[in-house]
């Protein structure tokens, strides 16, 4: 897979401790294999595992890092086995470029739960190279985790959906809450739960915001076309609410209270938790036995999903809320990320950036 | 439904305060009103869960109680309007003996998790008096709750499957999990415990149960056929029996560690939890969110799934492994029960005790 005479150099940004302070970085990539996609970066989102991972706050970081998952590019060369795309084809890559696609999530088409998965970054490749992400001008991926960017659908508002969106719309799918007529409640307003709005609404959801602070209120209602916003500190509200919902995604990333969030939930109800929480949540047995009501968590989505939701979201129309950047501003946008100070995601422009 | 008149006298056992302890009490049943069913009762089984009505460990008790909620008896009368019975049928009562008939789980054929149900004992029926269970020489009992036990099943096995049995057959049903080839544990080897182990292998399913002592491996393997008997602290056996399970059924009572369980589970593997414990149990979301795993609970099971589990349990000649006692062994049965000293059910032969 490659040779270091034929190792291309590439530009990125990269952290460099847990300072997590990013700075232009110049690397290497692998030569383009059989199967490999070789792709310009045009955009790339800020996800907040990014912030997580930049700053070693999970405590497996290793750097010099160039994150970024989020990554829409332009391919600009194939391997001689790849028969997914061509160059000049619009293309996205997710959270993960690696498989052992031998197991049975791999299998199954849910290689993103293969105990063997290779992230796009902060990871070890099979050549034993880290993986490096989107903020830089090229990476080479294999094709299997390449998605193609419908025709018409700006690079810039598909980067987040290739993390947030999927996200969402995995364990919709999967959990058998994509017919139209569901009422659910998505907890948590940030890049996640913006598209979780967005792609339940398309869905033909009723969809309620709940929010610990009126603070998002207008936005909820007027720019994403959420039914309703409930406040969680509002008891009659949520008492009035209870067992009515068919599933609420909790986005929240920080401890917090379980028992509001299953109290709303009806009979089969589902609670889908996205927030990596290392603090234990805690829940009585008789809250869920007493409505065979589900908690349950998900994890991004396959690549067939990835695909799926894509093509959903042109059908639907329907595109992320997000603020451009250019890369020099990611010190000042993970520092914003970190107050929460964004509507939804920033998405880096790679390509406009001197790099 | 029935008058004072027409009422008829009946004997039967009652706790009277929060000792628990049980003796003679004689109280009045309705007149069979045009949906009822009048059932001289053959006999009962006793469940831990009666242990804790009859001691207010629930605190809601009320006395006198008469306890009892695995019913056999014989139908001697019916009400104009009954189609479902008729005079010399052997029928079933289980823990349930009235709903609203008009929510969402009523009209879904989930009539157990109605909010409005009415519990066989501990309870007040539609027509204000209190409802007296199974632990008495007759029972008058709408005939949507009363179920046909099947021709050649033996009354005082077929006791224990009302509660335990539909109990552990519901979610197996309802979650997707009857087909064969599974790979299931249960932890926990009470009388929901051993009905799991016998039901799941009736399946088809390689069947493991998980203890904290050795003291019923032999048991396990030999009489309730069990594939295997892991010891929840080997730290090894569990390790390696780690993303293998399709589901756990969690048949214990108090407070415990949830993560072994969820460990165990593969891929949309389901943790589902039977004991009824109000100290808060503990998860992180990590461990649910990378294998998409499902921790659930589930409440006795519907009428219909009452049926079904009965024709089952005819089909693949299955029965529960019971202690037959006389009522007047009852407080000693309790005490024995309380320190899980019965192999795995007692069943009361009512018709045969003097009341």
């Amino acid at each position: 897979m490659g040779s270091l005479e034929t190792e291309r150099t590439v530009k990125g940004w990269a952290a460099r401790d847990s300072s997590g302070v990013l700075s232009p970085y110049t690397y290497t990539l692998r030569n383009t294999g059989p199967e490999d996609v070789y792709i310009k970066v045009t955009c790339c989102g800020v996800c907040h595992t990014d912030l997580h991972q930049v700053k070693n706050d999970l405590g497996m970081s290793n750097y010099p890092m160039v994150p970024g998952h989020e990554v829409v590019g332009e391919v600009v060369e194939v391997g001689s086995e790849v028969t997914k795309f061509e160059v000049g084809d619009v293309v996205g890559v997710g959270c993960i470029v690696g498989c052992c696609r031998k197991c049975r999530p791999c299998t199954s088409d849910n290689e993103q739960y293969c105990n063997q998965k290779i992230w796009s970054y902060n990871h070890v490749y099979t050549d034993g190279k880290p993986t490096q992400g989107g903020f830089a001008e090229s990476m080479v991926v294999d094709q299997k985790f390449v998605a193609k960017i419908p025709e018409g659908m700006v690079p810039e508002q598909a980067a987040p959906l290739l993390c947030a969106g999927v996200t969402v719309y995995s364990p919709l799918k999967h959990f058998g809450l994509k017919q139209s007529g569901l009422k659910g409640a998505i907890l948590g307003l940030g890049g996640v739960g913006h598209m979780g709005v967005k792609i339940a609404k398309a869905m033909g959801h009723h969809v309620t915001v709940i929010s610990s602070s009126e603070k998002k209120k207008v936005e909820a209602l007027e720019h994403l076309g959420a039914d309703d916003y409930l406040l969680s500190s509002d008891a009659t509200r949520m008492q009035e609410a209870a067992d009515s919902f068919d599933y609420v995604i909790d986005t929240v990333p920080v401890f917090h209270a379980l028992e509001p969030c299953i109290s709303l939930l009806k009979l089969d109800g589902k609670l889908i938790l996205m927030g990596v929480i290392n603090t234990p949540l805690q829940f009585v047995t008789p809250m869920l036995m007493l409505g065979r009501k589900i908690i349950t968590g998900s994890f991004i989505g396959s690549m067939k999903e990835q695909e799926e939701m894509l093509e959903f979201c042109k059908e639907k129309k329907l595109s992320s809320m997000i603020e451009i950047i250019k890369m020099d501003y990611i010190n000042e946008a993970f520092e914003r990320l970190e107050k929460n100070d964004v509507r939804y995601r920033f998405v880096v422009d790679v390509e406009g950036s001197n790099l």
